[in-house]
């Protein structure tokens, strides 16, 4: 039954709500979960503890990739781009999207962020808040995702 | 800063928790919503009371659509088909999602469904909880949509 492709990311809800340490010890506000937390970030792409989970793979039929992460307080990505945009869906808490040479803008929960191709940002927590979003990526043959540097405590902490 | 574009679907959580009538009367199951209801789907396409908001437009960069629908127990959509496919993402309660001459699935919070392009299928919450789900339309350039008849109330009743 192929043409009908559900996926039972979870059977039961595992998680109904989560609270994380980051790694300054800080809790997480709880966060309305609605996915299993998935796996670590890896360090080389992530500040502190963000957890991701692969909602939809690749493929040549759809060409969209759907994903969810959580942001523990402080966690953020790494600077990145995508060759074909990012569209970020903010399911609960409250973070930061910042694009290159742009004012960091604070997002939160109902929040929609459009990240043009090849457009350097990145986006994480608040320092007191973790924030959970759903990714999508279209277009991926143009490709996924190009890591860069870290964003450092100073652009993290400065909204200029 | 077009290139950086925050859709504030809502600045203040306005509904923090829907608790809707369908037609019967039936109080739907208090969900998590994350984005306000939006406007009710029109009586040609859906039975009951589902209400949409469009969260991500379609343009020619993302050539993507996304949007959020509240279903009411009881409430589905039509059958219809999308050229392109479409993926589910179920973020709150229970339902049904059925391609035409396969068994009614039910589908749950924490659920990805996939709908293939140009395949029959339909979606709704069921009898007595509501659902609330993100819907992603890639490769919009094909087309978004084509309505077709309602399901009928044997339709949506037997699971066959």
């Amino acid at each position: 039954m192929k043409s009908l492709l559900i996926t039972a990311i979870t059977s039961v809800a595992l998680i109904t709500s989560s609270c994380m340490e980051n790694k300054s010890g800080n809790k997480a506000t709880e966060l309305q979960t609605i996915f299993p937390i998935g796996e670590k970030g890896p360090a080389e792409n992530f500040t502190g503890n963000a957890w991701n989970i692969g909602l939809v793979a690749n493929d040549t039929t759809y060409n969209t990739v759907v994903g969810n992460v959580y942001f523990v307080p402080g966690a953020r990505s790494n600077w990145h781009t995508h060759p074909a945009g990012q569209i970020l869906i903010i399911t609960d808490g409250e973070g930061y999207h910042q694009i290159k040479g742009q004012a960091r803008q604070t997002i939160k929960k109902g929040d929609v962020v459009k990240c043009p191709p090849n457009v350097l940002h990145w986006h994480g927590a608040s320092p007191d808040t973790g924030m959970q979003q759903i990714y999508i990526l279209p277009k991926t043959e143009k490709g996924i995702v190009k890591w860069l540097q870290k964003v450092t405590d100073e652009e993290y902490n400065i909204n200029k």
